[in-house]
């Protein structure tokens, strides 16, 4: 089959790779339904996080299964599901914790912006749904595999609470399925940070009750300003650089907390001001699979469309021009799709 | 009155200073019971954080009040009093939503290894008691005042549950507030790192299921095989350096919370090692106000004697030698008697 492989910064191919197969007895092969482009992709993209050797792109996912290894029991072959970016067995104690990206079986995905993909772990993965959606949820369900899940995360790990304030720090696909999932929580009020008009009307959509475009002392400003100086209880920092950790722990208030779910890249803290500072901090990849069944039930049950945040679907022949769209932000999130 | 000052590392005297008095309204006069030596008292008496000028040592107290400015409405001369290290009016937002320490108009208490100490903020920052507590109540109330309240803080911060595995990384005074706040707290299991004899049994007494004499690896070791190989679910981290942290951090599970109540001293987190190692942290000085009523309750109900954490008990004029012992590890923690 043909399948998207990075092979230096800005060198991405759809090209010829080997047919996954299953590889061990755990292990369940889909053929995606659709697959899409993480903001996390655009790391060795640009050339920021590199790896040695060419690395077989794609890590969010939905599709049939059909194939399964001889030990795996809760899917089968024809059934529609849905898996988290992190690979988890499900039974560990970090998993039964509710930590599946800490599993200790953990493994990432990869390797599906392709039309057929290996799952490992599959049990502990994949949940799958009673029938098979009807195209249209396709790129909702999709979105929960990972920018959903990952949003979501973000809020539960900043203790939104019912009718609590709640800053969302980027407008990326993340940021955005952030406030989403605040608002599904029942926060009071949610402040959306972003500066670009079409982001700020789908942050709106998601259910953000103000925007502010400002960025860093002004933008910390702007927050005290709206919140009577005292500042947001929860916090949903979303992008990962020392800037957009400085404006989260700058608008969160003592005794809130900050929910990191974008990838640190060149943030450091020290702990004498984490300290002073008394903000509670809880980040990391984002346990999807404890979130997975009641998103996908709100999904289908129509409550929330986070397929929404595709703002640019291309056939995945044309995976290439789908990055340099995220990465000159002409997109926010590129959905690819995965002909017969 | 005499007074506790500190002229430069080591140098502490029992020396001349002027009589506190009434300067704000707000203030209330106390004459102190007992007071006591911090193990924070240590950094600028060994000049790991030195300041300016000479400081009036001492920041925890209980006493009776002796005079209050004209706006203080809650306690009376006459009044048993206790309060935190930090002064606050609990009125702010801040204090209101429990985090004291970090009032709008916060100041940290200082003058009171003396006779006589000015409280600023008297009516936010002390409880007084029904009745003129008995004598040997007063190392009990003393400790509520900051080393059991930080200690609790440290337990709270760190998520302790009914049933929780807690672990208690440092035997100072602190960490052993922290071991019997979070036997209060109902932890089902509680290991002390601790090497010394002498703090071990403290340990036990206040509720310790498990001692870990081991350190670094070898401790981190030991704290996974006792715990399965899944780590601890809150972790206490009451000392501040750089080699605690990285216990802290060896130690707790994925999920898991760090409370770090040790004041930071060249401590710093690489933002992706935290986010990797997922665990929540939330330190800070701790809202002891918060917590003071209740403390105070359950010290008049005998149902803890935090006082225990004395161990030398030296009358006010030779705080220099309880300084000294606390240096030399001779002590956990000095209680100074105050004379008529």
């Amino acid at each position: 089959m043909y399948g998207t492989v990075l092979h230096g910064p800005g060198d991405i191919r759809y090209e010829r790779v080997e047919d996954p197969k299953i590889l061990k007895p755990t292990d369940a092969l889909i053929k995606l339904s659709a697959t899409c482009i993480c903001g996390s992709d655009l790391w060795p993209y640009r050339g920021i996080s590199s790896r040695e050797g060419p690395m077989h792109m794609g890590h969010e996912y939905c599709g049939t299964v059909v194939e399964v290894g001889s030990e795996v029991r809760t899917v089968r072959p024809g059934q529609f599901v849905v898996g988290s970016f992190c690979l988890s067995d499900n039974t560990c104690p970090h998993c039964r914790f509710g930590f599946q990206s800490s599993c200790v079986q953990r493994e990432f995905m990869s390797g599906a912006q392709a039309p057929y993909a290996r799952v490992p772990l599959a049990d502990g993965t994949l949940v799958a749904t009673d029938e098979v959606p009807d195209a249209d949820m396709i790129p909702h369900m999709l979105a929960a595999s990972d920018v959903l899940g990952t949003g979501w995360y973000g809020a539960v790990a900043a203790n939104v609470r019912e009718g609590g304030t709640v800053v969302v720090v980027g407008d990326g696909a993340v940021g955005l399925m952030g406030v989403m999932a605040a608002s599904q929580l029942g926060a009071g009020r949610i402040i959306a940070m972003s500066r670009h008009a079409s982001r700020q009307a789908l942050a709106r959509k998601f259910g953000a009750t103000d925007i502010v475009a400002e960025r860093g002392e002004d933008g910390i400003a702007r927050i005290m300003d709206l919140t009577g100086g005292v500042g947001a209880e929860s916090v949903i920092e979303a992008v990962g650089m020392a800037e957009s950790m400085q404006q989260a722990q700058g608008i969160c208030r003592p005794g809130g907390t900050i929910g990191f779910v974008g990838v640190p890249h060149g943030v450091t803290f020290d702990g004498q001001q984490l300290f002073f500072r008394q903000q509670r901090m809880m980040g990391g990849p984002a346990p999807v699979r404890r979130f997975l069944p009641d998103l996908m039930t709100r999904v289908l049950a129509g409550r929330i469309q986070p397929g929404k945040v595709f703002d640019l679907t291309l056939p995945i022949d044309q995976v290439a021009e789908g990055y340099r769209a995220m990465d000159e932000r002409r997109a926010i999130k590129t959905m690819l799709r995965v002909e017969g």
